[in-house]
This record gives structure tokens, C-alpha cells and sequence, in this order.
């Protein structure tokens, strides 16, 4: 078998077979193929696609080109979660401390910020003193202990998929439906545990804009999952809009705990009881959704999930006051209050914009290496359909600078446009996708 | 514009412009991009296609990358030929010399032998002391002096189609028609000539086997070389059984003088005074193809285009004597005449096999920088419908030891396939394209 050989059938539409995909995954993860190759097949595979069975059997390849954490040591279901990827999105924040304190364990691998979103390991490494790089011992003694751990990857998951995703990302690759599945699920696969939930963004701030692809994609993580022998389910979410009103490391750490404290509300919380609801009930700790939301409410109300964040911040070397005095958290030196100027309506948010307004004032990386200030970013005070005044303030920004300030305005006030009549606000969910199929919401 | 934004467009199906065009033609030239980038756009071409407009634009790019020759110092209209390479195609060898010795000049950039398919500078370069490398000026003054010239490229030619043609090799995109048209023409155009006549060859030794793929790359030449100034046109030929009965370089050149001298006929000689035809209607020669053969006839009848190739091997430094006497041709040390051993009809031929099996004697290379023993190869005894009994000859094997002469039996014996029915004859042409249209011949 060569390379030349896999290249030629997908170039005329051929099912690669397993011993096929397994030797790219292979080449891929130890390079031993030149990448002219590689990138020769990831676009024969972008423009003449995968099956489902293909794609499954490229995730598990993947997914054995590296380290496959052992989570059995830990009682219980382990239910992961995973999200395409948003702006505000801050979900994992909310419902891991609170779906541990309804009983179910939650030992979770994150990522970093990727492009124009966030990620929720720099997120908690605004937290003074917080650690996210754990062993894999550390790291399931801590969720055995409290129930809860968020860190980086403890081993080498998916090695395939660094060298894959690098040049998808200068191929024009990245938006093919079964390598973003493979690259995805390979890494969840390999963080060891029984059960997956999918947040899959669809929207203006997603990397899947439209609905219906943002379902194709959905129904294939579904189907490998469930192929690979994990229950898995996908919910489409809207990211039409920031899913919070806070957008930036510190800022969206101060949201999360503002939830858990009760003193917010608003399509963050709700987006993350619905996905604790699923997960809930896919740890076997609810019978219905129904009653694992009320649980998660329950937890909320009660104070035991700030409590458990409190625990985990803790056991990570956090400075667990911050959850009492949101002002620990770093602070920009530049604060500033936009108006909205005008009066009508918002009719429409360029979310993707927004983030990269963000990142540019430094809340996110531009390249690789680049140092993340953990205060700045900005605080929206306007939804999608809200009526609007011209004294409202539409935004708080926090800036490291005033020049950085004036950049971010203009950013920002490019990415948020009025109309005169009322329109639509967001929607948080669209569809649930499980293996019996797609159920629209 | 980056290169990046070039593969999304053509990714997603969208026709490249001009500058888009130029800059990775000259970013393959100048090796300035990443072949991962590169590659990942060709297989986007090959999937994706190219149109009329975008392949003229691609070549003439590939074009000006390197040299153009000018051949404007030489009288009258110069006519190009281009093969799209076969097995026993020597057509060059026969009508180079007819052709000039009816008075149009034929100053003419031939190419190596490349995989089963031999090259006419390989052939040539079998006949002692010629030589092949001439500066443009050389070649320039010996149309001018004698009105024929069949050398290498005299100058760097199109190299971005360097850097392509091996990624291609290597990226199992060879087989897409809008690269194979633009590093066909670009090198064409660069070497210069008025007007370009196009061997399109279809079959089981050809690159393209099916008809109908033939004549896309055939209209697809056409209309690209019209559309950069050049009248051009193609004729699409048989190849489903080496064209000459020779097969092997001096074998070949042998053949070529037989032909000249009016020793041998047969359908190398009808392919070349058809496509010799074409080229003197191009040149203004002729009114009309078939007043254009009769010359040809006519010159070789009278012997003029046997003396016209010994005056281009006498201006090559080669020794014009082998044209009177061909055993001063290399021999091959071993020499075995196959026997056909059965009774029938030969009703196949796998003439890439055929053309492989002469390569793997010594007759082409099988890696770059491989020497060629001119002397090897072999002499096919029968053609496709030919009644055979088994005590009839099949072939004449030239070949350098017993061993490799068995070796090439064995070969030759499964490519040659006989049934116990009258089967078809092999046929010569089978389309005329011009910008006209496609006649079926």
C-alpha cells in the first residue's frame, strides 16, 4: 500500500478501507509521508467526502495514534462535553461544577482559544494562581475526590490530528464534515470517557454558518460516536449572537460565577442547563430532561454549584475567593462605557467579528505563542431585538490601552447593526440530534 | 491575495482570474509557496475543473515563467507537432525530414522518454556522435541552413511546469485535463513555433484510454491554443498497439529510415504523412490535406526525405551513414525471434504493457538519471486481427542478456492476447479536432 495508491481512490470517489485510513493516520502522526501528500488527500477528501463508516474508522485511528486515558478508576458515567467552538460561550464554566454536584462526575479535558473563540483553559488561567496542566493521576484523583476537574490534555491525544489540523488550517481544509468530525472526536475519544454531548454552533459566529450544514455535521459526530460504541447526542445552538453578554478570559470567569451565584440570568444559563440537563440523563443521575434541568436548577438555587467551583478552583491551586469577590479576577486599566447612539433596533450581530474584536484587544491569540491578557475584552448590554435608545449603553470595554479602546469601538460598532422596525431576537436551540435521528426545536 | 484565498476559491468550484493565476504559476517557478499549498490545489483543479479561459491563462503563466524561443529570424510559417506519447510512435524520425523537404521549416523541442512511453531525443541520441543540445542560436541557424532541426529545449522552459509536473506525479493528479493541457502548451508556446498540429493518442498504450476522455483533452488543447494566437489543431490516434513494429530507440530510428527508403510501410508511415499533412496545410504549403500528402508521398518516393534526415544528422554531429546502412545502428548482443504458439486471431494488446516491458529491458528509464541502452527493445511480427499460426513469428527480442530476454518473453506473451474469432483491425484515427469542431473520422 502507498500513499499514492489512498490519493487516487478518494481523488475518483472510492470508501477508503480501514488498513487505508489507519496508514495515514499513521504517516500523519509520526510524519513519515511528505505533507504534499497529505494535503492532496485531505482536499480529495473535502470535495469527494467520507461515510460515515470511513470517518469512524479514521476517529479511531486517530484516536490510537496516541495516549487513550483510563477514566475507569472513576464510579460512575463519564459524560463529556464538547462545543464547536462560539463567542460568550462560557457553558463548561456553568454546568461542570453543577452537573458534579448533582452526583454525576465530570472529568474534563479542554482546549484553548482558537481564532475569533475562546477557550476555556485560558478562561480559568485568569484565575489567580490556577493550574490546568494535571498528570493523569492528579487529574482522576481529583474528579474521584470532588467530582469535578477541568484541565488541559494529560497525555499526547491524537498526535494525527496536530499534524492534520495544521495544514488544513493553510489548505483551505478546515470545513470538510469528516475531517472536522475525525479531529474532534478523535481527541474525545481518547480523554477516555463513556458519554458525549455536542454543542454544535450554527450562526454568524459559528464556524458552520448554516443551519443545515451545521446539522450535517452534527447527524456524522452522532453517528461515529455512536459507531464507536459511546452514547452521543448533539444539540444545535444559535451563535447568531455572543451566547453571554461577557466576552474575555476574566470577564466571562465573572459571568459564570454571577450565574452560579444567581445574580444573572439570561441564554447562557440556559444554554448551560439544557446541555447539563442532557448530560444528566446520559450519566443515569435523571430519567427525563425534564427532571435533570430542575435537579441542575436545584443545585443553582441552592448554592452547591458555586460551591463546587469553589472545590475545583481549589484543587487546581486557584484563588477560591474569587467566586465570593469578582474583583480578584485581573481588571483592565481602561474601562469605557459605549452608548448606543441611536434608536431602533438590533437586528443583526456579526459575531464572528465581534470575537476577533477581542482578540485583537488581546484576549486571544493572533499567532501561536502570543501571551493572552486574561483582563480585557467587553461586556454587551444590548441582545439581538432589543429596542434601543440613543443614551442605552450598548457595550463596556475593557482595554488595555485607549488606543486599544478606540480600535475595539469601531470593531464593535461595525459588527452591531439597528433597523427601525422590531425584529427577531435569537434563538438559543435549533434541533437535537441523536441516533433515532434529528428532532426539531 | 495569498495563496490560501486562491485554493478556498477553487475549492469551492469558483473560476480563478488571471492574477490569481499568475501568482501561483510564478509562485511554482519560484518555489515560493509550500508544495502542501500547491497540491492541495491541483487536486482542487483535478476535482474541480478548469475552464477554456482559465487553462489559456494558466498557460500562457506557465509560459512566461521561463523562456520564449524566438524563431521569428527563420523564413515562413513554423509548424509545431505534439504527441501525447506512445509506444513505437517514432512519427518525428519520419515526418520531420518529409515535411522540410517540402519546404516548411520544422524547428522542433522534443522530449525524454517518460514512464512506457519512449521520447525522440532518447531515439535520436542512438545514432553515434548526434547530438541533441544545441544553444537556440545553433538551433536557430540549422532551419535557416538545411530547414529542419530536432533538438532539446534550447533555453529553461516554463519551469513552474517543472515544479508541477512532479507534484502531480506524486499527488495522483497527472490525469486532470486542464494541467495536462497547460504543461503540454505552455511548453509548446514557449518553444516558439506559428502553429502547433496535436497527436492525441487514445487506447491501451495511451495515457488517456477512452475515446471520449481523448477528445475532452483534445478540444481542450485546441481551444487553449487558439485562444493564445496559435492556429492549432488535433488529431485523435489509435494506441492500442504500438504504432511502429519497433519498439526500442535504435530499433525505432531503424524503422524510421526503412520508411524513408520506401523499405517498410504500415500504419507508422500512414500516421505520419497524415499528421505531416496537417503540418504543411498549417505552413501554407498545401491548399488541402490531401494535395499536402501527395507531396509528402512524392518526397518520399524520390528519396528527398531520406536525404533531408541524413543532412540533419550530419548538421547534428551524428553519422549520416546509418541511413544507407542501418547495422551501424547499436546491436544488441542477444538476439531471439518468439514464435506466436498457437492458432488464432490476435485480438488485444496491452500496449502500456508493451511499452513497459521494452522499458524494463534497458530501452527507457525507471528512475530519473537512468541510462538508456539504445541498442534493446523489440520487433512485434504480428498486429491486432492478424490470422496466426502457432509456427509464425510474434516478435524479435533485442536484449542485453538471456536473462532479460526471457523476462521480456514472459511480459510480451501476457500483453498479447489471441481468440479463436476474426477480430477487428487496429484503427489509426478515429477524430480530426479543430476549432471547428470534432470530426469522427
Amino acid at each position: 500500500m502507498t500513499m499514492l495508491e489512498i490519493i487516487e481512490k478518494k481523488k475518483l470517489g472510492q470508501e477508503l478501507k480501514e488498513d487505508e485510513i489507519r496508514f495515514f493516520a499513521e504517516a500523519a502522526a509520526r510524519k513519515s509521508v511528505p505533507d504534499y501528500q497529505l494535503s492532496a488527500l485531505l482536499m480529495a477528501i473535502r470535495l469527494n467526502g467520507m461515510t460515515d463508516e470511513e470517518t469512524t474508522e479514521l476517529t479511531l485511528a486517530m484516536r490510537d495514534t496516541g495516549d487513550v486515558a483510563d477514566l475507569s478508576s472513576i464510579p460512575g458515567i463519564k459524560v463529556d462535553k464538547h462545543s464547536t467552538g462560539g463567542v460568550g460561550d462560557t457553558t463548561t464554566l456553568v454546568l461542570a461544577p453543577l452537573v458534579a454536584a448533582c452526583g454525576a462526575p465530570v472529568a474534563k479535558m479542554s482546549g484553548r482559544g482558537l481564532g475569533h473563540t475562546g477557550g476555556t483553559l485560558d478562561k480559568l488561567e485568569s484565575i489567580p494562581g490556577l493550574r490546568v496542566s494535571l498528570t493523569e493521576e492528579e487529574f482522576i484523583r481529583q474528579v474521584r475526590e470532588i467530582g469535578v476537574a477541568v484541565v488541559g490534555q494529560t497525555g499526547t491525544l491524537a498526535p494525527a490530528d496536530k499534524t492534520l489540523y495544521a495544514l488544513r488550517d493553510v489548505t483551505s481544509t478546515v470545513d470538510s464534515i469528516p475531517l472536522m468530525v475525525s479531529s474532534i472526536l478523535s481527541k474525545k475519544l481518547a480523554a477516555g470517557s463513556d458519554a458525549i454531548v455536542l454543542d454544535v454552533k450554527t450562526g454568524s459566529g459559528a464556524l458552520m454558518q448554516k443551519l443545515e450544514d451545521s446539522i450535517r455535521l452534527a447527524r456524522m459526530m452522532v453517528s461515529v460516536g455512536t459507531l464507536a460504541g459511546k452514547p452521543t447526542l448533539a444539540l444545535i445552538s444559535g451563535m447568531d449572537q455572543p451566547l453571554g453578554t461577557h466576552v474575555g478570559n476574566a470577564l466571562e470567569v465573572k459571568e459564570a460565577i454571577d450565574i452560579l451565584s444567581g445574580r444573572a440570568g439570561g441564554d447562557l444559563r440556559e444554554v448551560s442547563l439544557t446541555l447539563g440537563g442532557h448530560m444528566l440523563v446520559l450519566a443515569g443521575k435523571a430519567k427525563t430532561h425534564g427532571e435533570a434541568v430542575a435537579m441542575l436548577q436545584q443545585a443553582l438555587d441552592s448554592g452547591a454549584g458555586l460551591r463546587k467551583l469553589k472545590e475545583m478552583i481549589r484543587a487546581q491551586g486557584g484563588d477560591p475567593a474569587v467566586c465570593d469577590d469578582v474583583n480578584r479576577l485581573p481588571q483592565a486599566p481602561v474601562k469605557k462605557t459605549l452608548l448606543c447612539g441611536e434608536s431602533g433596533y438590533v437586528c443583526g450581530m456579526n459575531t464572528m467579528a465581534l470575537g476577533s474584536a477581542a482578540q485583537a484587544m488581546g484576549a486571544g491569540r493572533l499567532q501561536v505563542g502570543d501571551t493572552i491578557d486574561y483582563a480585557v475584552g467587553f461586556v454587551l448590554r444590548v441582545r439581538l431585538g432589543d429596542r434601543v435608545e440613543p443614551d442605552m449603553p450598548l457595550c463596556e470595554l475593557h482595554a488595555r490601552t485607549e488606543e486599544d479602546a478606540e480600535r475595539a469601538e469601531a470593531a464593535i460598532r461595525r459588527a452591531i447593526h439597528f433597523c427601525a422596525e422590531p425584529c427577531e431576537r435569537g434563538r438559543n436551540f435549533y434541533a437535537l440530534v441523536s441516533a433515532a435521528g434529528v428532532e426539531m426545536l
